[in-house]
């Protein structure tokens, strides 16, 4: 790979050129990663930055649908929007679940818009990754604002939100009694929740579900890096396409307000320092997987399993035939 | 420290020299580790075995009061109990809110029980081979059963499950709603569901609570581990004693068939496997917080932070440095 003419296609905005670079980096092999590090430095120059927005939303809430309503708003503004997907499942479901471009027909169709499904990698920290470095991508393509979405289980909310500039919760209509169901620590990264549904015969209930988490999200402790009123809780109708302009306009406002009081530097900063971190605590545990120390690994666990050696004892020597290789 | 005489003691009963060697296995002192194995490897050739049964309840649910109850039971039947605290919280919240003396006045007082509050770690990883190691070191005293309490909160159920040999859910009546609120990744775990409080004006709900559980319970897929009928849940009442020999005659029960079955030293082989496993990973990590690397990672951090260099980069740099040192 000519990695500057490759550098060159993607920063003209070259669709082809940007979907072959994403395959690039979502590949394992040794040599693929080392042209993708050697891209990534290499579009770095360009310095792009898109409004980077994570969203989530449990299998139900309409996910799809506002994706495609809010996309098209936005690319109906003459905004260039990317939609990419973080789903640790779609190993285990042995296909994407998120993403999926037949979910999202008419926005597919926008020239202004490009929809990248989830890839079939079993680690969180490798689809961690491959996401974070997609975005670089996009930012470099010259998108406006990269849709990060994913769903609403284990671990991929905490993913997202660490490579967002601003993480929205995408909520339906429920009983009184489902507040519960959103986990605090969830509620917690949230900046923005969306009730969707409030439509129909929904929306008493999507009213009440909004007002309920106004007043949870008002018992939080208030974060340096919101304004006055933020997090915030409002509704949206995705299939009838309400909402959507006014939830831009608080994106918008959110993101202002941070950037001239200095918090949008710091907190790509932070997630850039933290995303170092963790690629350098995932490549260390890597080594356990092969060569010599997985050798090491299999015998002295063996020897654990049988109860001749305490795992405590185990652990002491496999860690000094590690350090000593 | 004579390893070979405090072996003995332990071995003997000695509470004191029992106190002693936790306090031991707690230390993060390199000297203090190296006699801590010296002294687990010498008390693993007694091959004393308790009944390890863990035990999860959130606030609120009665959890000390339970404990209190059932080990006196037990110590009543003339067995030796051993109560420890796994509590990951026990850092931030400044003191130890589980395993406390305070709260089970009478069972302290019991010479067959032996309690021990969690210590003051942050880490969860660091807990957990505290606690790991002080079972061993309470089955080489010679107890009969050690009971291994956490909240439920985070990681901490899973923890200590991958180290009892039945996993124990305490619960508290709920309104019909509130199945919802235990998580399925929980309810997966437990062997037996108690739902305490089953006395006054709470005993319908309790019923009620009772088989809604037993009926979420059919739901979950058959484990190879488990004789008909389980998991189960079932009624008790910690303030009446009502229901504590029941509960103890199917945890017997339940031990009895996994040892006839071969289940319960697989499940011992496999759980001692992952912990030797997750003992190397946490001190191939806690590399990273010591030395020259730890000035390569800070280093490496502010760069990236300063957007220098892409995290990627930064990542594969530090882990070719860490690897040739």
């Amino acid at each position: 790979m000519d990695t500057e003419a490759t550098a060159a296609r993607i920063a003209d905005g070259d669709r082809r050129a940007l979907a072959r670079a994403i395959t690039l980096v979502e590949s394992g092999r040794e040599d693929h990663r080392a042209q993708a590090i050697e891209l990534l430095e290499a579009l770095k120059r360009l310095k792009r930055q898109a409004i980077r927005i994570g969203l989530s939303g449990t299998p139900g809430v309409g996910k799809s649908t506002f994706i495609e309503a809010f996309g098209c708003s936005l690319t109906g503004r003459g905004l260039k929007v990317a939609v990419l997907a973080v789903d640790p499942s779609s190993a285990r479901s042995g296909g994407s679940i998120l993403g999926d471009k037949t979910r999202m027909e008419r926005l597919s169709r926008e020239p202004g818009a490009f929809i990248r499904p989830s890839p079939a990698q079993s680690q969180l920290g490798g689809v961690a990754r491959r996401s974070r470095e997609a975005i670089a991508l996009c930012e470099a393509a010259g998108f406006d604002v990269v849709l990060i979405e994913t769903v609403g289980v284990g671990q991929s909310e905490t993913v997202v939100a660490e490579m967002s500039d601003l993480f929205v919760l995408l909520l339906a209509p429920a009983g009184g009694d489902e507040l519960q169901g959103v986990k605090r620590g969830i509620m917690e990264m949230a900046d923005l929740i969306l009730v969707n549904k409030a439509d129909g015969d929904l929306k008493p209930a999507a009213t009440r579900t909004c007002a309920d988490y106004s007043g949870a999200l008002k018992l939080l402790r208030k974060r340096p890096q919101d304004p006055e009123g933020f997090p915030k809780a409002m509704l949206v109708s995705a299939l009838e396409e309400e909402g959507l302009e006014k939830a831009w306009d608080e994106m918008q406002f959110l993101i202002k307000w941070r950037k001239e009081n200095g918090f949008l530097d710091t907190i790509r900063a932070e997630q850039a320092r933290y995303w170092f971190r963790e690629e350098v605590r995932q490549g260390l545990l890597r080594q356990l997987e092969t060569g010599a120390a997985k050798a090491v690994m299999e015998r002295l666990g063996t020897e654990v399993a049988r109860g001749e050696i305490t795992a405590s004892q185990a652990a002491r020597t496999a860690l000094a035939r590690i350090a000593d290789r």
